[in-house]
């Protein structure tokens, strides 16, 4: 694949268009909105800049007019509007309907199951969900989600795509809600949000226990891989042995009550005076030096 | 703080007495099998090559032949013994009867609240867990947890010895079954067991999912502060939008029936081949290179 379009230019298209145009492949983008399509090269050049990019990128990547021009010869369809079923659907009925019949059409949506918007259409086989972090083109994983319509080939050359530029893609074989990253990221945060709530230990402590310590190994190493690590008679072994405890520190952690607006007031306590938008380009910072970071590790052993 | 007993001197214990020898302290270290004393000499030095650590770190720890010698004179007791609560309350006794009444005792424990082993003890004020991360040379997380009995001037002094030798102590209210790092730990774990036994991923999927997603930017910013910059409109706005969400995913999470021989078998299977020796080589040489990384970041801006 080589020609991508991209459906919605904000903060999440913009990034996917760096993406792609990053490893060569030709992005022409679209936004209903024609202000955010007017800025969109003003935006790319930052990004390119921040990122230390080649500025030749830039040149693969332009703003298209209509949504017709953008999906015109796109062999990949990346669309990124708001995470509301109805306006994905008309959506995708629309796109459905102008793309040739083997170009792909993926929703970077983090909520919506691909068989709520792509259900009847024709081609609901060539619809999946494409499910990145923010931003993507510093954060590589990307969770595909078929609907039980998905045709398998279609995940063949989603993943092929997704390999190939660079990006990790992670395949569930079938569709559930929130996939994978946000059902462990919400099991993660209501145990946090009760502990706090509950004053065992304040925001900041809560944060440095994942920071400063499961973090340091979840960055360059899975939970699974983990336990093996733990485990030297085995994984079953481990199981047996701290399974019990593990169980019973799970059937008594938070479930969904845990996300209380009191519990979001102290969160927010715990951070005066913060600057939003300078913590965020730090964060982009941060994950731009760590994506380099671990690379230069991968190089050299896994 | 200058002087401290290691109890214990096996992988966790001898960690600790890099920790400790590093910042420039003092560490006696006793072992009930003398052997691992007698091996603790070329152990350390092993650590500090690996670690680049300056050679005159071994000249400030010794291995003592009692453990009445190790406590001689100590601040601070470091104890690493079994998981086990009669081996731990009849050692903590011990410890209580030899140490000076301004030492404190500390337990790695990562299972064991500090009630179940010190109560009833004279000196159970000073008694308290100080839970690392394995290796706690590499990672700097330590989670100080007190008993209802341990007094708030115990944890201002521990607080400040961790925070003195380059640790990042997350301090504890009250103590709670699995502290905070395994209570976070768990629920992960379930979710990720319960996904990959159902199928919906496979385990190097899962894997990905955190180590190239929600790890990248767990390594340098907490759950907390994670939400607070996905949250324009504020904490509590962000609740009221994502909370329902989330409390689904949530209640419809694993819990403690996920913990399953067959799950752990999965995860066996996955990894065929496995050098677990290697392996665990080769993270304690990403963890410590991650840590440089983000040391030399955080001097940068933070």
């Amino acid at each position: 694949m080589t020609e991508i379009a991209i459906v919605g230019a904000g903060l999440i298209g913009r990034s996917w268009a760096m993406v792609f145009a990053r490893a060569g492949l030709t992005v022409r983008a679209w936004d209903a909105d024609p202000g955010v399509s007017a800025r969109l090269g003003e935006d790319i050049a930052t990004m390119i800049r921040d990122a230390d990019g080649d500025p030749a990128i830039a040149g693969r990547i332009s703003a298209c007019a209509t949504l017709a021009e953008a999906l015109d010869g796109a062999d990949w369809v990346q669309e990124n509007g708001p995470e509301n079923a109805e306006i994905k659907r008309a959506l995708f009925a629309e796109m459905d309907r102008l793309a040739e019949p083997d170009t792909i059409l993926a929703s970077s949506s983090s909520a919506l199951m691909p068989s709520v918007w792509s259900d009847g259409l024709a081609g609901a086989a060539r619809c999946l969900v494409a499910h990145p972090v923010n931003p993507p083109h510093l954060v590589p994983i990307v969770e595909l989600c078929p609907s039980p319509r998905t045709t398998p080939d279609v995940m063949d050359r989603a993943e092929a795509l997704f390999r190939g530029v660079g990006q990790v893609p992670a395949r569930l074989s079938r569709e559930i809600d929130g996939f994978v990253l946000n059902r462990l990221q919400a099991v993660l945060l209501a145990e946090s949000l009760s502990l706090v709530e509950q004053g065992v230990i304040d925001v900041q402590g809560l944060d440095d226990t994942i920071r400063h310590g499961l973090g340091r190994r979840w960055a360059f190493m899975g939970p699974m891989e983990t336990i093996l690590l733990n485990a030297p008679g085995g994984v079953p072994d481990y199981i047996r042995r701290y399974g019990p405890m593990l169980a019973r520190l799970t059937d008594s952690a938070a479930r969904g009550e845990a996300f209380t607006e009191s519990a979001g007031q102290i969160v927010a306590d715990a951070f005066p005076d913060f600057d939003i938008r300078a913590r965020q380009d730090w964060r982009d910072r941060e994950l731009a030096a760590l994506d380099r970071h671990l690379r230069s590790r991968s190089e050299r052993n896994d």
